[in-house]
């Protein structure tokens, strides 16, 4: 679109997996003229994730939504399966898929407790969310298909059926380089986005092309390759909120609104030898955070818009009405009138 | 056992139950040499949860555990599911019935969203936990059993495999009578036992009798019919840890230690009439509600020790070990011991 | 400035005292050329606050900072004193001001227990906060002369000495009036700025003439006359930080960023009577306060740009580097030049 | 008293001070008829305290208080001045102590902003506490006069004037050795009691010889050598809330439970070279802290039943009631009729 959000410069892919070692994929179900879901995972990194747990933290600005696995993160700081993003009536299912690829990979045969995370959006403005799909096994793809590169937008994945602004929302994804203390570090942005509100791109009004739609929700993933305890995590996944005001969201009563922050830095991963008593862990001072703040703000507000700019225009089915329904995509000449002669 | 918990009198079942309207519901998985785990359903009244949601809270004393639910609880104060209690790797299945069960009863044709709410132990010490026991099918079972009047007590539904203080644990229940404001209330509180420490009964030490097993968890369930917000409804939740550390609890790092309370009354439920706009609304003041509080210290403590007493030596399969496992009930000759001459 | 921010119309004086009863007192301490400071008390009626307390919550974005009274506002949800703004060095005087305020009130003989509640910025970069300025008797001053009607915003009060985007800032105020369940209630704003981040005014950067001045610290007080449960209001206060982000707030770790939220609505203040036991209150469901969410956005938005416009160049003393400053007021040539054409 | 509580042992002191470098001071204000009254000093270390942060957390069990400087300590999680413990009308007094003193301090000579932490107590039922004692200077004497070494206990400092289960309450510390990782930490625990509740001592009931009286509060101090985080400081500091339900608190609506974790560990402060950017931090893993937990259980309800035994009758002012008031320690002959052989 031409639009550059912010001071920061993006990772090369300008997308979540920019944070080395971050692995996407998604399953979409789109079959016949109900069925418009799917799932995304998302991995902090390509080994063991419960031997090698990942510092984490979870805010919550309007907890309206199903996540699974926050008052663990909450007390333990630690993120030990794949986090799956999906639908609101697939969350069950989705922590079946976690549970089942966790005791079943090499190392865990003797695991018993794990705390599958999953977030979800609801997608039933489009897709028959009542029919149980995706499945068990459909879930488990994503996880099992996730890879580093490039990531796919927009009606993709667990963005297949949600809406946003009253238009077609989806999965977006975006990035940033900071140097904080003489290093280089990057963050990532992952969104589901399907909220409402009063349109912005950055920070013009696009109001009056969008239905104000408001309820709804969004569930954002932060990954950094800084080396930030589990306290300056929360913090890191708060500002996801700055961004996500700048869109003009709504905050309403029924949009519920998720920040999940993690850290792929290996120096700080849990792993057994590390579990077993004291552990000397590098980590960034609160009084140097700041870049990385801003960095999440601009990456957040930019994600949000590649989902809308991303994804197409989607036929399917509206569950609560019980009738077709049909959402548009973001409009090249709504765009142009917004930003006449930039 | 013939000890008495505290000054307040018990209602006539000492149960959760003698909350009026509230009902439970076991199901239990006991096959073979490995599969001693189940499901236990508490339904605040026999309507439609969803359309006639009860005003709930969470406490949370040690996140680590896999509660389904928690974020929606603390943004709207309501509960609009059963609340089920299972194993660790049961939650997603339980969540699945619980979605099932409300979006299959007459009046929820267009419900697209529900919060459903379950709670969680360990019983990989008894059971073979990664055998995806509970299934769906039984856990719903538990829901639609449900029902008001005595509540089967120690290994029953969730307790079924449970472990508390290296004995027998399981599922327990007490109530209390309280006068407040002139009116009288009950307030009646249901746990599923897993946790370790020094075990107390009644403040005396029973801790030589008991391995000092000091991970596991607890959630515990508060029901009562006096008219409370859920502010003061979470505060009432968090008065459970006071009886569950006079049992001499660990309150371990590894211990998910969960209270849930919930309000019967009819005049704060949150209809569909009276979620539309302004209500009016009943509820006792921060200054009226000590007694209540002071009651749920003994209910829970009462409880713990009935979810002991009432539980049966089991033999089983530790899931961690791979090996046979058996856990002994808490002994009549052992409690002679303690309480020499009383 | 002829900028309309959002889509609800202010109240009558665009101030927080459009909400009926609330009360505003400012207090200039402006010396010689070493203090720049103040206060500004806001009182959400004009009775004995002691006796008739309101309800109340405070959202905490970023909990850089020293506000007082935060814990018994969580716990039971009332305010029972004036609130006081202030600098950073001055809350302990500003407590022992509302202290002695309380306790002098006829009616408030036997009050032995209150609990002030007190926000507060740093002023350092124009005002000598070691000096410690305003004194007790100053801040009382503030609280005595509070009255209704317009409010006087720029460098007064506590906002004398604050600084903006590296611009001078200080009190802003304004107001919407939303229609909610065919009843039109009002929510004000009046904030303290003192925070940075990349300036943005309605949408629009403003980065390029201001100085990227990140840390700082943001008071945001919000009335409605709307009856709002005290979990509603911390729903309602969060939303200021959705104004907040539209500034172009860096949010960063040395930003204090706090919103407190009130309720003037009569029938739901805890009088000595309604403290007893069992009330009636009432109150807006969760699923009608969306409007008034979306009009805290609005207000808190245009509050700080007013901050910023009505405030005046100011000279002063800067505390940390112990040499005189200079901080310019926000420029309307640089506005033009903002806003080319329109 | 003879009783030996829980399964660690006591550090040689068996006091707060037991944990090194850390620093107790009183003042006493006891004048005339009414004023009973005083503060309590608690120092982490003996240097620059603004200078060298060390981490902190802070518990609430019932924020019925006016605890200072906690939003800070949950955000930043470092405590960076004294903790004070005083009457609930001398907060702001104490802030004032604790600024004066620190931005007095060599080295501190551009400090514009610092986070006082002041815990309170209500000594009203024996302290003329309207009369605004101890004064900022008197608070003063306690921060400079703290010192290593014996703790004294009972009606001195903060406890001057406090009451708990009816009896004398007052100021009482505790210690324990605990071997983690295979090094020996120790944990020390200083209280201010002036709660309520059904009295148990080591788990017997004593309550038929104290008043009923529930309501007042509790501040908890807990200093650790244990290299732990904000997060497991936390966590630690919950755990003091288990000592004090086993000492039969009443936990009910008007008691102030709170409680402060700090570590001492050297390699665990904040100096200004770790503030700068990235820092190498030791800190025991989740899993080793459970020992911790324990030992602080115990100390708690140590340091408690410490600060009732060492409490002599006092003979003071209501203040509320405005009549003279007596509290009777609690009574040898007593304590020898509830452990009859013993």
């Amino acid at each position: 679109m031409g639009i550059r959000i912010g001071v920061y410069p993006p990772g090369p892919l300008n997308a979540i997996t920019d944070v080395s070692g971050v692995r996407v994929g998604h399953v979409v179900c789109f079959e016949g003229e109900r069925t418009r879901t799917g799932a995304t995972a998302i991995l902090p990194h390509g080994g063991n994730l419960f031997q090698d747990k990942v510092p984490v933290a979870l805010a919550v600005f309007n907890g309206y939504g199903k996540f699974a696995g926050a008052t663990q993160i909450e007390e333990l700081g630690e993120l030990e399966t794949p986090v799956v993003l999906t639908n609101t009536l697939a969350v069950g299912r989705a922590i079946e898929a976690i549970n089942h690829y966790t005791i079943s990979q090499p190392g865990n045969e003797k695991v018993v407790s794990l705390n599958a995370v999953v977030g979800e959006t609801n997608d039933s403005r489009l897709n028959d969310i009542r029919a149980a799909r995706p499945t068990v096994d459909e879930i488990a793809t994503a996880i099992e298909t996730a890879s580093e590169g490039p990531v796919t937008e927009g009606a993709v994945g667990a963005g297949t059926g949600t809406v946003a602004f009253g238009l077609k929302g989806g999965i977006g994804t975006s990035s940033r380089e900071v140097v904080v203390a003489k290093e280089t570090y990057r963050v990532g942005v992952l969104v589901q986005s399907n909220y409402g509100g009063h349109l912005k791109i950055d920070g013009r009004d696009y109001a009056s092309l969008a239905e104000h739609d408001v309820d709804g929700s969004i569930v954002i993933i932060v990954a950094t390759d800084a080396p930030l305890s589990s306290r300056n995590l929360k913090r890191l996944a708060n500002r996801a909120f700055g961004g996500l005001a700048r869109t003009g969201a709504a905050l309403s009563n029924g949009s519920g609104d998720y920040a999940l922050a993690f850290s792929t830095a290996e120096a700080v991963r849990r792993t057994p030898e590390r579990r077993k008593g004291l552990t000397l862990t590098p980590s960034l001072s609160n009084d140097a955070v700041s870049p990385l703040f801003d960095a999440v703000i601009e990456a957040t507000e930019e994600a949000i818009l590649n989902s809308l700019t991303m994804a197409e225009t989607t036929e399917g089915y509206n569950a609560a009405t019980g009738r077709p329904s049909r959402v548009e995509s973001i409009s090249l000449t709504a765009l142009t009138r917004v930003f006449p002669s930039e």
